[in-house]
Parts: C-alpha cells; structure tokens; sequence
C-alpha cells in the first residue's frame, strides 16, 4: 500500500463523529457570517448536551476534506473585507527550506509530497505599507472583529442545556470555584473579549496567511487550552504520520499544536499541517533555521534567522517560539544546575553566545522581529530557554532571571500591537508551583502564562503525562492559560498516535480540573451531566459524556460486555445484589411512592414506612405501584 | 493447564526482582532481630541507590516461597516475647462464613482450595484477658517495640547515598519543601514512631494474628503511603486472581492492600491473601456480613456482624473499615444530593437505618468494637459512607456531619488505646480540597486522614487514576497519611492486573510528588539522582531509577531499539546533531578544558575562548585534549 492511501484509509477512520455526537452551529450576532462549530450529544433521556469541539471539519460527515486540497478558508472574507492586507508573490523557495542534504530516494518522495500538495500552496498576503493587522491592534482601536466573536460565542457553549447545573451553584456557593484572581463575566461577550486582547491578557493566535482556522482565545479569563506537540524528526516519522498526528490530536481536544520538526522536509510538511488545520499552528523557528546552517549553531546568523521567519509567516504559522530571554549574562547562572539548560531552543542559543561571546542575536533584534509579527499577525510565545530540567533546578536565578526579560520584551511587543504568551516551566515540585505564576503575573503583567506541565517529580518515565498533568492542573487553575502536554514518552522516545492521545486525555483533565476550581461558568456542567448519568445507571450517556467514549465503553465491556448489561440497573463492581447507587435510588423511590416528598419521609415518618418497607420485602426490584 | 500450575507459573515471572536490583537488610540497634528490607539500586558510575521497598519476599530470590504455605512469621517472636497474649481454639467456622449456596461444581472447587490452604491455616491468638496489645496501647506506657524501631528504619532508608542531594536542600531554602504543618526530624528515630504513635497521629496496623508483615505508619509526619484495593465480586474473579493481584500490587508499591471480596468464598480467600502478604490487610466487614444475610441489609443485626469481626481478627486483618458515621439524623441530608449515597458500606447502613428507623448499630455498640480491636490489635479505618460520589455534592452538610462525627469516634477508640484513620473523599473539585484537609485535622485531632483520591473532574470515565492523582497529590502535600488508589476502570468495571498496576503507578506518582512538597527528608534524593543520570545519558540508571524501569526501556526501544544506543549521548527527541542536554555538557567541558571554573570562563574570558572554540570546529565531539 502507498502512502496516500494508507492516508486516505485512516482518515476515513478518524473522521467518525464521536458516538451520539452531531455538529451543530452557533450563529453570530454581530457577524452574521461567523458560524461557531460545537458538538451535540443527545442523551437517552432527550436532553441534549454542547460541548466545546476542537475536531474541525473533520468530524463532520456532511463536509467533504480532501488533505491534498486543505480546508475551506473560513476566514478568508473577514481578512479580505478589513482592506489592510495585500497578497504578494512571497519568498521564493530555498533548496535549503528543506534541510541541506538528500539521498536520491527521499528527494524522489519529498518531490512526490510537494506535487501532491500543489493544492495546497497560496499566495501569501501580509499587512499593506504602514498597516498592522494584529488582533490586538484592532482591539485597541475598538473594533470587535469577527475573530473576536467567534471566540465569545464558542467560549459560552449553549447556555440553554447548563441551566440546572448552573443553578447549583447559584443556590450552593462552594460549588462557585476559587477563581484565584481570575475574573469571568456571567456570560463572555464579543466586547469582553475585545477587552481582554486589547490589554494583553488574552491572545487570538490567527495569522492571516492562515485562514482556515476556527478562532480560539488563549487567557486567564477563559477556558483553560491545552496544545500538542507532533513534528519530525531527524531520527524518524515521516509526513503523512505528522498530518495524521494533526488530525488526530485536535480529535481528542488539542486546542493548538505546535510543528516541532526538526529533521528534513521541514518545510513541505508544514505546508501539509497548516493548510489541513482548523486549530493555530505553532513552531519554534529556530529549529528550522539551525538545519539551514548543517547544525551548527554558531554558524546561525540574524539574516537567516530573520528569512526562517517570514518563510514561516507565510506559510501561516500562528505563533512563534522566540527565545529572545536567553540573555549572555544569564547563561553563567545555568553552570551549577543538576541538568543545565535542557531547552532545545535555549541551549541552540546559549551555544551561540558563547561562541560568539555576543548578545543572543533574538534579543538585539527583538524590534525588528516585532514588525515582522505584526505584518502577519504572528503572537509570540516568549520561550523559556532556562526552564528547569529537574526538580532541583526549579524556581532558580536563571530561570526567573528570563522570566524577568520576557516581562521586559512583553512590554516591547506591547508597543508594537504583537501579541503576546510567556512560556513557563517545566520540572517544579508542587510547591514551588504557585511561586512560578506569582512572578509571572507580576513580572509580565497578566500576558497569557503557557507553561509545560509542569512535572512534579523526576521519577516517573513512561508515566510524565501522570506525574506533570498533576502540575498542570494546579497551575491552570492558579492562572495558567495554556497547557503543553507531555505524553508517556517524555524523556525516551518521538511519542506515537497512542502516546498523543493519552498526553492529550491527560491535559484535557488537567485543564478542566483548572476550569472547575476557577469557576468557569458552565464548566462543572458537563460533570454534572454525566453524574446525573451515573447516578441514573445511563450508561450509554455516562460513556458518550466522557472524554473518550470509546475507552469508557470498552472498559466497561471487558467485565459486562452483553448490552443488556448497559440498561441494567447495576455495574461489574458490586453486582446485581449490593449496588450502593442502586440502594440509594430504592430510598428516594420508595420516599416517593408514599406521596410525600423523600425529605419529609426520612426526617418524620421513618418508623411507619419502614414497617410497610419490610412487608414489601426490602429487597430489589420491588414492583412500582401506581402512586395513591 | 490447570490452576495451581497456572498460579506457579506466574508467580515465578513476577518473583523476579527488579533490574539492576538486590534485596538488602538495615539491623536493628535496640532490637538485634529487627532487619527492614530494602531494594539496593546498583548504578552504572558506581553508585547505590537505596530504596523503600515494599515487595517483601517475592523479590529476593534467595527466600524459598510457597504460597500454599505463607510467609514466614516475621513477628512472631516479638509478638511472643511479649507476653500479653496466648493462642487460644478461636471461632468455630460457619458454613455461611464462604457465603451462602454453591453449586455443586463451585463446592468442590472451593473444598480442593481449602484443602491446598490448609497449610495456611494457624491457630490464633487473642490478648489475655485484662490486656491490650495495640501499638498505641505500647506506645503509651513508652514502650518502644521491634515494629516501631522497624518503621523508623523503615522510613529514612539508607541516607549515606542521599548526602549529596541533602546538601542541596540545605543550601538552597526552595528545595527544603512546604510541610503544611507536617513536622519531621532530620531523622526518624524509634522515639519519634513512639511518640507519634501514642498520640494517635501515626498508626502501625498489624494485628497479632498476621505476624507475616513488614511493619509499615501511616501518619502525617512519615512517607505518604497508598493502598490497593483487590477482591472478588459477586459477577466475577477467583482466589487465584486475587494472590495473583496481592502480589502484584505491592511489587509496584502497594504499602497496604484492601480485600473487598463481595462473592463467594470470602473466608478462604481471605486466608489465602493474608496468609501471604508482607503488608497490613484491610477490609470492610460489612460485605461479608451482607453475604452472610443473603444480601438483605435489614437483616443485618449487631450478633452476625461481631461474629463476623472475630473470623476477621483471628485470621489477622489488620484494619477494618467501619461506617459507625452514617448515623440516622444524616441521611436525610443526601437525599437532594445529586449522586446520593455511593460508598456500598454507607448504603448498606442507611438502608437497615431506614428499614429499622433505627440508629446505626456499628455507632451504638462502638465500644463493643473497641474491645475486639484491642484484643488483636486490629486499626479503625473509620468509613466515610456518606462521602460526595460527585463534584456537585462534595464538601456537603452530610459529608462534614460525618466527619465531625468520626472525630467524636476517634476519642473514644483512643480511650481504648486502639489505633484509628479517618477515611476521605472521593469526588472534590481542586478549589474544595484544601478545606476537606482543614476540617479533618480539627475535628479528628490529626488521626491519620486515608482518602479515596480525591477525583478532581466527573468527566474522565477509564482515566479517573489520573483525575484523582490530581487530587490525590495536593490532599497528600496537604497532610493526608494515605492514599486509596483509583484504576482506570473506576466507574466501569473491576480492574484486572493492569489496571491495578497502572493505579499503583498512578498513586507512587501522586504520593512521591506528595513527600517532596512536604520536604520528606531524603524523598527528593531519587530524583536527584535519576536526573543526574538522564543528564549524564546514563540510559539504563535512569531506566531502573523509575518507578517502572520495564516501561521505560520499552518506551525507549521503540524508537531507538539498539543496545548501542543506551550509552548514546543523545536520544530520539532530537537525534545525534541538536541535543540540548549535549550542548550543556559541551558548554561546561569547554570550560572545564581550559582548566578554570566554568563560572569564571564564562563570566570573564569569553571572547579569547570563543575564538578557540570556533578553532576547534565547534561541533560535536570535539577531541579531548589534555589539560594543559
């Protein structure tokens, strides 16, 4: 078999709707045009539950996709209509944009997947002479762009179906959250969101050469995200693999992800990513522009640096790893460390300075880096080059050293209308957790914290998705708005689809732990749900509910696999005699039967319906009698 | 195959010990018989890593094991020696005590059991009359006895291999941890667990009657600790599965085991584990007094269930489960709660409650208890059956009535010198946890807090060991004594042998990340050295440094399978040429090279230096020169 067919066959897998599942779409009210994507559940019992939906077009069986084509450019009116950009013929192709050297066999394929992705390539646009065309530069003018509603509408969910949650909490205020300094409007509005950017607390990473994507807000005062790293490398994986792992990270609710590539064909498999993804695209580009130079970090220049980025613009990636904090004087610091500097992106730069004894070439440049963010808008996610590799080398000078400086560089970027994340670590013990978002918020003034992680113990390979997701929780919920997973094989081997899948069922975790304790209207919602579910032995519901419905229904057959098993009244743990749930259900029940409110029953007149308990045998299943 | 062979078998694969691991023995001082069993890491650079090691036997090859037989009577003599108890016929058994019919093929099956245990059978013993021989009971006249002088050991390890890593923490203030509240020496002395013990806030369980155990405390000031839950259910499993699982489950770490058998043969299963387990057991009596009522709860009465606790003493559990906080007043207060009652032993004592309108027995004959557990030395494990079975009924009325009323029990078994835990929730979103912990410690008067995670999120069905290790991590930093893992089958089926090890793993995870927030003296320490192996790409030391050395040289050989490749300075993430932890090594070699500190070289003479790095290619493994 080739490989576009075995592509072809596995996105007809992949591109199955979640079981019970429907799209359904929210109309804007400001923009007509915007249309937000959810997915439906319907519930056995008629309710019908909406739920935040990173999957795109691919679960949406009435859409065709063709991955040789792209996606539909669903922004490409709104970026047209704001008249401040321009398409141009672009930079023209490098043999270098690929990496330096290929045997014949792979230059024979690298040509096949450039030809096979000729559908794919665009005229690149960038911002008209004298413009910007940040995000955050329309919001600071006041203007609420379609983007930005997008973003409220998809924030919200359906209100209609939450209402019963929702008033939970209104009656009982511990189920209310802790927002730790976070603050959320009852319901998000397209203002609010405009608010958010136009201060720097919220970034919408969209880059206008990449219109495909559905609009997505990172910040404290939202939902807390979560991102996937796939990308080549020079030991294996290959193209197709990398769209596959795309596909089928943003199934399982990666809400960006981020083309770490670092081996060949580097550019030719961005152009895949991009073009078939509905999420925002981010990349580290020094890891291009370092196989530009044979891997020889002292070779990289600002020039080649400065052409890797507009390469990359163009082609429409949303966020740039800029490692700008990884100061000459800082390096010095990382000396006494257990593990050094461990940051790819830090360590390519730390190499540099040294032997060029200079100034990291992203810091002095770091303006002109900004006017190019801005013609494109690229947000920047400040890398954290000094984050800790170990839990010894947690919260040390060097590491809050950068951290100062990407404060000092978020103010810069601020001037320019760029927007702005920050980057966080990495290897900290829980509780030195809190510290990490104290200094952030203070010393970056409320710019977005994207943190890895992070890990709370060293001794857990083969497990760091558990050990960090216990991390990443804690510091989504004290204000965290991004979390980059980590998937099992963090530390030892290129994660595969199973492996991408578990680091992003784990984040999912980590980052609704976070939306709950904050507080997040509605979060608690879908818990609720599934609870009540549970509660009322619907296990078709309680499976469709949960994060992976095929897992939950599974596990659940290995012990029960008959479906008669799914309706019944009971589950494998305790068996059809000694259900604690079931017991509990008899109670209200036969409360009920009496025609007096189950409260009433218990509280007053116990010694009576006892009696008449025992005589209808207090055992299960007793036969429902028409109420008197 | 039938099933001895099968048990043989599989008892040889899982006897093996871990790799690059030995058992080694640490003496007594003030008791010359006491030998507390560790697990000695050899290193590649020569170190030893000395680890807590709760296998018992099964891991050291020189010990000959005979599950038919049990282990050897570790305690026996001391227990002995003592003086305050005597062997005595014990309770005659019941035909009702395997439960209730069998069929015919079931029946002669359980009696070749039976039979094949009857080497594991002991007669029993009891504390003469007048006595108490309960650790708390020792501690309280000062006495320091083999098993407290055996956890102390026990709890600090071997620290000559840990100064390195002390060194740090006491340089670094940040490493030093946050207790909480917790208050440890810089070395657990025998005194220490003594004192700790006599004032309730540790417990040793280990009744007389189960003289195999390597005495372990659960108390705020010690390691965390996590229990496994095993046991047959009514719908499936058998004895064998049931070993099997024991085993297993302290091989990954299990410090105590819970036996929830529900179905048949719940005796002669019980024996079986006991018989065979170097750690405490624990159960929930009430299963078995349900089974041996045919499953009616109203049927329970106070004779059947006290019965019941002595079969279960004189076989030697070490900890019962006992719901005497489900009073009558309380249960009226879940009937609005969104999931009502869901632990089984709650349910069960609400329902006799209700049918009776009576108050619950186990509160009423709570004394009558206390005498049983003295006469053995069997631990309260008081229950929380009206714990919150969701996120929307956690820190409830009901709940906190409990608790209060667990504490106001607490008094009383201390009156009788019996060793008592407060079980914990359960279903506790983040932001409500810290208040669980808080309430516990002021109305239970530190006894040890014993949780079921917490779970942080409803929505993770097949994942909820990694919603609850969230939980689970901050409740242990908070000051909880004990963690009740959770599997990925939680909710949906009885988990199997991997489930069971992958909550265990789970749990090491939650509760290591536990002890090195709270600054455990020396928790750090495995870390430490793990990191400075995977800096050193000592690939096999960080393998068998994990707490799953098997997994992670799996994970590791998928991508880079040759043996080669394990001294490899580089791994899979990046490949030979762009390593970061390379590069850092590079960067402090090159200084060291030139025979001044790396601080100095790059603080002071970076250009001269640069220039000669560059001269020598700059590149990878750049030749060693001698130091001139």
């Amino acid at each position: 078999m080739n490989a576009p067919d075995k592509l072809s066959q596995w996105l007809a897998l992949t591109r199955e709707p979640f079981p019970a599942s429907r799209k359904v779409h929210v109309p804007g009210q400001l923009h007509r045009e915007v249309r937000v994507p959810m997915r439906e559940v319907r519930l056995t019992n008629g309710e019908r539950v909406t739920l935040y939906d990173t999957s795109g077009p691919y679960t949406d069986p009435t859409v065709a996709v063709d991955v040789r084509r792209g996606l539909p450019a669903l922004r490409a009116d709104w970026i047209g209509a704001r008249g401040d950009t321009e398409p141009y013929d672009g930079r023209a192709p490098r043999p270098l944009d690929d990496g330096a050297k290929h045997e014949t066999r792979e230059a024979e394929r690298l040509d096949r997947l450039r030809q096979e992705a000729a559908g794919l390539q665009r005229r690149p646009r960038r911002a008209k002479a004298g413009h910007n065309v940040t995000q955050m530069h329309y919001a600071r003018r006041g203007i609420v762009t379609p983007e930005m509603e997008f973003v409220a509408l998809r924030e919200n969910g359906r209100r209609e179906w939450m209402a019963e949650y929702l008033a939970d909490a209104e009656r009982e205020g511990r189920l209310r959250g802790h927002p730790m300094g976070a603050c959320f409007p009852e319901v998000i509005t397209p203002e609010f969101v405009r608010e958010e950017v136009a201060r720097g607390r919220a970034i919408i990473p969209a880059n206008i050469n990449h219109p495909e994507i559905e609009p997505m807000a990172i910040g404290r005062n939202f939902l807390v995200k979560i991102n996937a790293n796939i990308g080549n490398s020079a030991v294996t994986s290959s193209i197709e693999e990398e769209v596959e792992k795309l596909v089928w990270a943003i199934r399982w609710g990666a809400d960006t992800v981020m083309d770490l590539s670092t081996g060949k064909n580097i550019h030719t498999t961005r152009d895949w990513i991009i073009r078939n993804s509905p999420v925002p695209i981010g990349t580290v580009p020094i890891y291009q522009a370092l196989e530009k130079v044979g891997g020889v970090a002292e070779d990289l220049t600002w020039e080649i640096f400065r052409d890797t980025l507009i390469e990359q613009a163009e082609q429409g990636v949303d966020y740039f790893t800029i490692h700008a904090g990884v100061r000459l004087p800082f390096i010095p610091m990382t000396a006494k460390r257990r593990t050094g500097i461990v940051s790819r992106g830090g360590s390519i730069l730390a190499k540099w300075c040294i032997a060029h004894h200079q100034e990291n070439f992203l810091y002095t440049h770091f303006e002109e880096i900004c006017e190019i963010m801005k013609a494109y808008d690229v947000s920047f996610s400040l890398g954290d080059g000094l984050r800790p590799g170990s839990l010894a080398d947690a919260n040390d000078e060097a590491q809050f050293a950068e951290l100062r400086t990407l404060g000092e560089l978020t103010q810069i970027a601020w001037k320019h209308d760029v927007q702005v994340m920050i980057e966080g670590p990495g290897h900290v013990p829980m509780h030195m957790i809190q510290a990490n978002m104290d200094e952030q918020l203070e010393h970056c003034h409320e710019a977005p914290f994207y943190t890895l992680g992070p890990l709370t113990i060293d001794i857990a390979p083969g497990y760091d998705h558990i050990a960090s997701a216990i991390g990443a929780a804690m510091i989504g919920w004290f204000g965290t708005s991004m979390l980059c997973y980590v998937t099992p094989k963090e530390h030892l081997g290129l994660p595969d689809r199973e492996d991408v899948k578990q680091g992003i069922i784990a984040y999912k975790i980590a980052a609704h732990a976070a939306d709950v304790a904050k507080g997040h209207p509605g979060a608690r919602a879908r818990d609720d749900a599934l609870s009540k579910a549970r509660f009322e032995f619907r296990w078709h519901d309680q499976f469709n509910l949960s994060l992976d419905p095929e897992t939950a229904r599974d596990f659940h057959d290995e012990t029960l696999p008959k479906e008669s098993s799914k309706v019944a009244h009971f589950c494998s743990m305790c068996g059809p005699k000694f259900c604690s749930m079931k017991i509990t259900q008899e109670v209200r029940e036969f409360a009920a039967r009496q025609g007096v409110s189950e409260e009433a029953a218990l509280a007053e007149g116990l010694q009576a319906k006892s009696a008449e308990f025992r005589e209808a045998g207090g055992e299960l299943y007793v036969p429902v009698r028409p109420a008197s």
